[in-house]
């Protein structure tokens, strides 16, 4: 049973109608008299999302910001308001619970957002935290689900970064700091998200948690288009190149996942606009693909030819029992 | 460190408002132009909260809203929507998994709530249940910081049940229906816990989730106030009596918990206005006792004797490793 198959199902019960209620995509959406509501939740598991050994109580905290951060910025919404269940194994030591608050407080400050709740239990096998997160839009969201085909497809930022860096932090050995810091504390979009929502220039967005390949294969699916990605245009951290890794860096960019950057289409008329835009945010957008009407996913590579693209991606029930992105 | 002291913690954190804002309430509070919205999460955790051999996946989808559902109805406000992570320790069986969704779905439907997103997660220790629950209010919510002495304490139906039960399913014995149905699938009290905010008769309000003396000292120690329970008053399910329990009746009142009854003040002057809308709704309430100015918890007994109140509660890191309540 994967998370698709979840929301399939959710679908198909009465009275749930996924168009109105972004029900499957970053966020759900409520529509209010003040605008719209914006609602998601997300967790991390000890042994799943993370080990103690090269994760602190600290940066524990702002990642779990972030997830539900970037999971926000993903709709172009402002986060306002967030409730944690704070799972635990044993009676904590005070000095990390206090660190893990300072960490999450941190990340959901600088954002705008307040801790308002939570619930507090034990978990038997491990550290379980869950925060789920309201923000607000007075703009209409970016759903996953209306990509066309002929609109070009942009990331915001190089990728692969985090999951290189979980390979060396699992091996133990050495590892850049900008790398480190990519899988421990990522920037969430928020700025960017919030932009291109309220500028309407974009058809479609989604953050890249799982990796390219398979968020892509999301997006198009809600869509109900496919996608060619070039290979020479998917931008990759720069340091990826010298490192000793098990795979090449186009597969970290792929395949890796826990990039948090975004994933968005948008129309070859709106360019221009999408350029002055981006500038004025001191942001460059980096093009890494079309929008085809054929549902799949392909690679045209640097020889020039076209080969499927098997989505790949963390899913954490096919992946099996080994700590992953 | 206990949830109590998580809460204090975070009060003290630059820019956290208690008193506007709910925070350590049942729900969070956030004001709006259409009215408040609401905010909680609970969690249920395989080992703590329940065990398998008496708990099927139906009733755990069912008690998961209901326990979210409780906190909604123990502020007055009207659920809305609601996020679901689902943490599992292998991959599940189809058929658990749309049993568990049947029940959720259920129980949310009858109240108006629907489902509108979620996180899967592997959680290698077991089974964690996460829901956090949104509601809304066009009148004041009810907090739990505004019993004054002189108030009468009521509770909304007799106690004791689901903790009696759970004593019995533990030890596997044969335990009658209505007790196991009192643990499996409580009733959130929100007709009321609605009809009581709406109508501005009571000053304070909480649910009984932890035990009426526990839950009791909350309020209390919110309000800055003590009470006075009468034991004659106190009522407890009437098949209490006939069972082999290891405690008596009075005891699975006070300390049970996993009542989701509500529990709330009102002043003398109200109790003709509150006992017209409790007879419009079909209910009787149970006065148990009085709230006074010295901070405080005291019992008064059958022989008139008053005496203090240790107010035991479910505490996960205090009650250790069993299953419990």
């Amino acid at each position: 049973v994967k998370e698709e198959d979840l929301i399939a199902y959710l679908l198909s019960q009465k009275g749930q109608k996924a168009l109105d209620e972004g029900i499957g995509d970053d966020c759900a959406i409520l529509v209010g008299k003040g605008g719209y509501t914006l609602l998601t939740t997300d967790a991390l598991v000890e042994g799943v999302h993370f080990d103690r050994r090269y994760f602190s109580a600290y940066f524990l905290g702002r990642k779990l910001a972030v997830v539900n951060l970037s999971d926000m910025a993903a709709m172009g919404g402002c986060p306002q308001a967030a409730l944690l269940t704070l799972g635990l194994p044993s009676p904590p030591e005070p000095a990390w619970v206090q660190e893990f608050f300072q960490g999450l407080l941190s990340r959901l400050g600088e954002f705008g957002a307040k801790l308002v709740g939570g619930d507090t239990v034990r978990n038997p096998g491990g550290i379980f935290l869950n925060l789920s997160l309201v923000g607000h839009a007075t703009w209409a969201p970016v759903r996953r689900d209306k990509a066309r085909p002929g609109e070009i497809i942009f990331v915001s930022r190089p990728l692969g970064a985090s999951a290189a860096a979980l390979e060396l932090l699992q091996k133990g050995v050495s590892c850049p700091d900008p790398l480190i810091q990519a899988h421990l504390d990522p920037e969430p979009e928020l700025l960017l998200g919030q932009a291109l929502a309220q500028k309407q220039l974009i058809s479609a967005l989604i953050d890249i948690s799982d990796g390219l390949a398979l968020d892509l294969k999301r997006l198009c699916r809600a869509s109900g288009v496919g996608a060619i990605l070039f290979e020479e245009s998917i931008p990759f951290h720069p340091l990826l190149s010298g490192l000793s890794l098990e795979a090449p860096p186009l597969h970290y960019a792929l395949f890796g996942g826990e990039d948090y950057a975004l994933l968005f289409t948008s129309p070859p008329a709106s360019q221009d606009q999408l350029t002055n835009l981006t500038s004025s945010l001191g942001r460059i957008l980096f093009p890494v693909g079309r929008i085809c009407a054929e549902t799949g996913l392909w690679l045209k590579t640097r020889h020039g030819d076209q080969i499927p693209l098997d989505a790949k991606g963390f899913d954490h029930f096919a992946f099996g029992h080994k700590p992953s992105s």
